[in-house]
């Protein structure tokens, strides 16, 4: 259940969204502004929407989003030298603590969306990923998102990601 | 991708949440201290894991919690006098502007997560909704959670939820 | 994407099931007469359609009935004193090997559908479980299937089912 | 739930397929041998394995297969030169009325899927596919599938594929 689209334009967040009201001012959005920015290049992923991902509403279910972003950094490790399948192999578990995801427009059946994604923080054993959803063809912002992974070993315990690893997310070892 | 859980306790967050560091000082969570609490009863929900459920790393997988908030919500509303499915038949869709998950402890397959859910703020045309997940046989905390919805007419104009489902909600009409 | 139900009676299957033309005479439906009734009870489970579960047509999307089959089995399994929980620490694994529906009429959200679920053939590595969904309120039926499962051992061979499993599902140790 | 498949090759059917026993031979499988081949190509489609269609088992969860074999369909549409998209417009919809799927060996985390689908058998109001599932770096059978799908229009009733889509599936107006 997301906002759908007009044909055309992306719907103004200011048409819709409506500021929070009350002595508590909440941040209109769950995601906060950008931290420093970390050399590492932004990784693309594109994405078919296939009929099961839809609802009745005639967009996409707001839950598949989450599975993309999902693909998406795993398509970034990817980019970066190591398949997510390795890191397991060897032990390490990037298991997902924070999940934060604005929905601005709704995708729709076949349509193809670009997901582009990139490390915004990354510690020795805690790694923030950064998303941007939108429509492959025009832009139209579908969703931003952001989740935070900590890694584990195979006893669920806190471990240090592998230098290499931190390396190519643009994380220096020993911080 | 979540946190396993030991068996017996649940990880004290203090063993593996790294607290972010730099300059920047980054919530734990995304999920905003709550705000003045309205006189709306918390529902309780339950739902007992299956096996589609599960990922390979023997837990729910993180994405499968946002369905069971949907559903949690939907009997939210029930127990309070609508259902979602009439409030579709009357022209209006609520629309999930955000999403945030806390991921405390993986659930299991087979185990019985109870969700509390209850609106936490209610405006004419927005609603918000907290959850909180645990095991029901212990209260283990699964996860938190938070979702925004919106009041969209079926031209996905924001329009304003009718009194009697505001009221329900326990906010004010003209508010 | 299943056949829409007309408001009040089902499609008669008549009207929309076209016979197959050709030398090659298929059966209407990959599911076969029903073999020789084995002496086990027939088990129910109910389930409530989510939004999340429908697509654009306004139906259930039909890969999901596939996972209430599995839900139904599993309950099966423990109505007559098993769970598959327990099964697998016990070191087998129930996988299943063939997969038939025949899709009826459509589900539609918050619809309540009643999975009835029962062994029809049981060998010592093998079951056979059968399956009628129908909505509760009515009976109007939603889909038929059958899923053949073989019992597998950590190792992943062929290993006979425990005797007291055989024994409550209606088998007989040794066939 | 699906036999895992030996490191290297695929698990021979002979191993773990037991002969059903009893007065009434089921066939092993529930697809009947192919029928007349048509004159249409095969369409190819390659699918990598994502973390959330895997199951606590260390495979592909069984229900994933059917949206894959959607997939496979639409694109093998769209490689004749339909969208499914445009039928929809069009006011068509294809439904599926029946499902049969062979479950080979397991799929895993990252793999590259290979999905091969042909139309076997189409009338004007009436098509069935057929889709051989395997790994795409060895060939590995996965599964094989079968899916029939009706052409119904927005009343829901049986309506004429257009011709002009008949013709590029393989078949005869009037048939």
């Amino acid at each position: 259940m997301v906002p759908q689209r007009r044909s055309g334009n992306s719907i103004p967040e200011s048409e819709w969204l409506e500021r929070p009201s009350g002595p508590t001012m909440q941040p209109s959005s769950p995601i906060p502004p950008d931290p420093v920015q970390l050399p590492v290049a932004e990784s693309v992923t594109t994405h078919r929407v296939n009929y099961s991902e839809t609802d009745q509403m005639g967009v996409v279910y707001h839950a598949r989003h989450v599975v993309w972003l999902d693909v998406a950094r795993t398509e970034h490790l990817r980019a970066h030298g190591f398949s997510y399948k390795e890191l397991e192999a060897r032990g390490i578990r990037l298991v997902v603590t924070d999940l934060a995801v604005r929905y601005r427009n709704g995708a729709r059946y076949d349509d193809l969306v670009r997901i582009r994604c990139r490390v915004t923080d990354v510690g020795s054993r805690r790694v923030v990923f950064r998303y941007a959803l939108e429509l492959a063809e025009d832009g139209t912002p579908i969703a931003d998102a952001e989740t935070t992974l900590i890694s584990l070993d195979a006893s669920h315990r806190l471990t240090r990601l592998p230098a290499d690893v931190l390396a190519a997310l643009g994380g220096k070892a020993g911080a």
